[in-house]
């Protein structure tokens, strides 16, 4: 990597994040030192056949584990925690310090992944300062976002201060009373910032995000006015959003029956923490809130984004074994669609009502909220920051291209500002900022047996898309198939007969031996012949899928299978067995 | 299917376009005649893997095939006609009535298929009116919607007249200046309406649906302004918005060059037709634009909705070998995403604007309409017709049921509105509404290769997820294993090493074997014995997917081939070779 001259450097390079939605993991890097800033999962798109988690490229990482003194987390959320303990299984992290929440939320994580013994989790109080090998320390100032307990952080660095907002909005009616510490941002822009990071989701959208307090009397009406049963859901992160609902069951005198894993360990983490104060009878179990009178129940679930495994969509199917819909109970959706989740949602609430819900959804409700902040809330970071730098981080293409417009419009100048890709190594020097390289910047995809490599992604597309043909044929040692092949079609369109079929492939392995033999024999010793059959297999495997394409008008995967033939034959026995033609293996 | 005593009955059967937007497919039937109303195709689902269309079931047409007397067409959208060839390969259709431009784009679609000669078909002019059969009257009413020549239809029936409004919005201010036929339905109206099937597609959305025209002065503004070339995308078919683009082409003295099939042919249907008028030297090819200075440069595109193979997302990534993205060109988006396809068109969008393009988007703009009335549209349609009955269609069901409540709403009763679903069969008489029977409604997916059966998905479903493993194990006429069996692992993600994997496999086919062989052996004659190796070859392979499960912690299919050895023994023979154990097949 190059060195500007003699003036010291700090590198930030971000592994994700960026011109994406997710897997947020970004480096800071100081002479021989690095520090991790979050380390997420990302999601993946429809495209990936059975992955579960999408993971940056790591090479960088592993390649320059032993420089690692230690990570910072900024919250809680899957996309910031998820990832680590991936990371842990690849190198180590000596320490990872992060608020409270978030360390009780990774610690789970980490021990169910088996590697708790691998790092020490150092849970932080708002303004604590802590160092980070030489070069770092790491200021934690209390921000506001959809998860309880959440940070901006100011880096200091040898070159000055790096703000980084992690995810945020500027909420001034926080739901449990932690204000965002505008004073410190503040103090920070007076003294002068370095360089500000700054969280880009809603750069698109006008205007402030609404105070997550604001849902509080809308859904509060619902609550007193739902007739029957009352189903919640929302996403199981949402600390404050749950912290309302058990408010609101508490005020209006309903049981409450949570369904979900991730909702149940998000409410017990934050009730053991204190972020949300509720009795314990205030719960109940399913089968419990099922004998109550209907207008006595709660029911909060996962699966607001129509998730496949989630509660509410196998509830929607009628598949969950514990919860049915009755007509009259009233769903609430308290959660917009994600882009993507769009078509899974809809259909979710479709066929809650086809089973006789009363289904409340919608922009328009006052339900819902961000946890990101608009324009203006980027505008006001960006005022009392006042930084010399910009990078807009967490957000697609367009987003980060519109916050950096905004904030050449409030005066930091354009050469100050880099809009950047994963995998761009950013080089700040005390006057200048630029991209100067490009570290290994893909993605490493997980499915439940591991890795899954590219080339397994191709191939499962190629079957997802025609099927596979699967042929075993008998070849003898004189290159003649014996006997018929042996057919499998497994996601294959078949129009033609089958038997007329099995004709064509058996005539066209028949050809291919004629044709190709020859190619593939070889004199392995004076008396003894050897045969390539695996080159032979792939020919045989080029015809059956052309034979594929023009019959069926499809490219399945053909796969050819010739049991080698036990014994390779001496020339002699070889030149017997042509003038009998007889044996089989 | 019942009959309501001696009352004659219209009954109302839509096979599609319910609960969904898509394959809108309505059958009208009155005593022995059929009429069918569209008969549109479906868009797949990303878990319909390789599937392009989707069919809905035809089974109760197929069966009722003698008593099809014609079809109507409303509009030439492909979810309206694009399932009549399919329907013509399986059953008669004497005549179809439609509008002039829906028949010259169905006439191209029906001798790709082949089947040009099955049917006849004939244009209509607004209110023209047509005999089908010997029961109904089909009254062609002009309506406004994004494609031009578009039509509501009054049934008139031996039990009254049933309108059904087609696809529409009510827009006073048409491009093609040809205004929807409010007087027509007025008329009806007050002549009496037995029953109303209306568009529910923006029963959610409040207001009037702007006109067309609202979009051609911010589109004129983008043309006036745009730097370097412009380039415009938008759906195919929608004819009005082309004709804006073309028109506003000559205004600002730019060439055209359009990009992608279907835009092209519905251009040239629609120029053809005089619903487009423009000079031929207006168009230049690719090339000639690309030698052409910038700002006399209009690329018009399909890829609106970041289809994969579509124009201007194969331009975004760089794809399109005639048209790659320049430092300025303008990129305008005139259409919004359909939800489904928002991830796929803001990727397309990232990837113009990293290239280079300012990219103008989104519903702040100005530049979109939607073809389908909104809520005051709704209300304006059963003002004016004052059906009896009412059944709110085209529509997933929450729009429906938002349809009926509006309609409900305006004096309705309750007990005359019908939310139906696929299949339904609506029973109409002179004075009461209702659901009497079902008829097959499921859905036939249609791939490259033909219809793909539901096994055949819920194979590609696996095989997409987990992948295949193909094993061919060599067994011989005492049930024991030859050799190594070969195996193939395609999709499948595999930590343990290979040589181990295959010693698994090989040794759980011989414990298998061990275990289970005696139970598929039997005696054919007194002297033969014969092996069902089909039911071996499903044991094996249900062992080898415990195998699989347990070692690689996934499911892939197992597809286990068993090349039966030549000749079945005979007893003697099988005891000799017992004995000896060595002859293979």
């Amino acid at each position: 990597m190059k060195q500007k001259g003699e003036q010291p450097t700090v590198k930030i390079i971000p592994l994700g994040g960026l011109h994406e939605i997710g897997k947020n993991t970004c480096i800071f890097e100081y002479e021989n030192e690095i520090i991790l800033l979050d380390a997420g999962v990302g999601f993946p798109t429809d495209e990936m056949h059975g992955v579960n988690i999408v993971l940056p490229d790591m090479t960088y990482l592993r390649k320059n584990s032993h420089k690692i003194t230690g990570m910072i987390v900024t919250h809680g959320h899957e996309d910031h925690i998820g990832g680590i303990p991936y990371h842990l299984k690849q190198f180590d992290i000596p320490v990872i310090y992060g608020p409270r929440l978030a360390m009780a939320l990774l610690q789970d994580k980490l021990e169910e992944a088996g590697v708790r013994e691998q790092t020490t989790l150092k849970s932080v109080r708002p303004r604590e300062i802590v160092r980070i090998g030489k070069s770092f320390f790491a200021e934690f100032i209390r921000n506001t976002h959809s998860i309880a307990d959440s940070f901006s952080v100011a880096i200091h660095t040898p070159l000055g201060v790096i703000i980084h907002t992690g995810d945020f909005k500027i909420d001034h009616t926080p739901v449990d009373g932690e204000h965002f510490d505008l004073q410190k941002l503040a103090e920070h822009g007076e003294k002068g910032v370095l360089c500000l990071l700054s969280d880009s989701t809603n750069a698109e959208v006008p205007g402030h995000t609404p105070s997550e307090s604001s849902v509080y009397p809308n859904l509060d009406r619902i609550f007193a006015t739902a007739e029957g049963r009352l189903m919640v859901t929302t996403f199981a992160s949402s600390v404050h959003r749950l912290k309302i609902v058990l408010d609101l069951a508490l005020k209006h005198e309903k049981k409450v029956a949570v369904v979900g894993r991730s909702m149940l360990n998000t409410i017990a983490h934050a009730r053991n923490l204190g972020y949300i104060k509720c009795p314990d009878d205030l719960f109940e179990s399913i089968k419990a809130v099922n004998h109550l009178p209907d207008d006595q129940v709660l029911i909060l679930t996962t699966g607001s984004q129509g998730e496949p495994l989630a509660a509410m969509t196998r509830i929607s199917k009628g598949e969950h074994h514990q919860l049915k819909i009755r007509s009259g109970d009233t769903v609430v959706f308290s959660a917009n669609p994600i882009p993507g989740n769009t078509i899974s949602v809809v259909n979710t609430i479709d066929r809650l009502m086809m089973q006789g819900a009363k289904v409340i959804y919608g922009r328009d409700q006052g339900i819902h909220v961000s946890g990101h902040g608009a324009q203006e809330d980027h505008k006001l970071m960006l005022a009392l920051t006042k930084p010399k730098f910009f990078v807009p981080v967490h957000g697609e293409h367009r987003m980060l291209v519109k916050h950096a417009a905004m904030a050449q419009g409030m005066g930091i100048p354009e050469e100050n500002i880099v809009v950047i890709n994963n995998g761009d190594v950013v080089e700040l020097s005390e006057d200048s900022i630029g991209i100067v390289d490009q570290v290994p910047s893909g993605i490493e995809l997980v499915d439940r047996s591991g890795v899954v490599q590219p080339s397994v992604m191709k191939e499962r597309q190629q079957l997802a898309e025609d099927g596979v043909i699967t042929v075993a044929a008998a070849v003898n040692w004189e290159g003649q198939q014996i006997g018929k092949p042996e057919i499998h079609l497994r996601g294959v369109v078949h129009k033609v007969e089958r038997s007329l079929f099995l004709e064509l492939i058996s005539r066209t392995i028949d050809k291919t031996l004629h044709e190709r033999w020859q190619a593939f024999v070889s004199n392995a010793t004076d008396d003894q012949i050897e045969v390539d059959w695996a080159g032979l297999r792939g020919e045989i495997e080029k015809s059956l899928q052309r034979l594929a394409r023009r019959e069926l008008q499809s490219s399945p995967l053909v796969v050819c299978l010739l049991p080698t033939p036990e014994q390779p034959p001496t020339k002699s026995s070889y030149r017997r067995r042509r003038s009998t033609a007889s044996i089989a293996f």
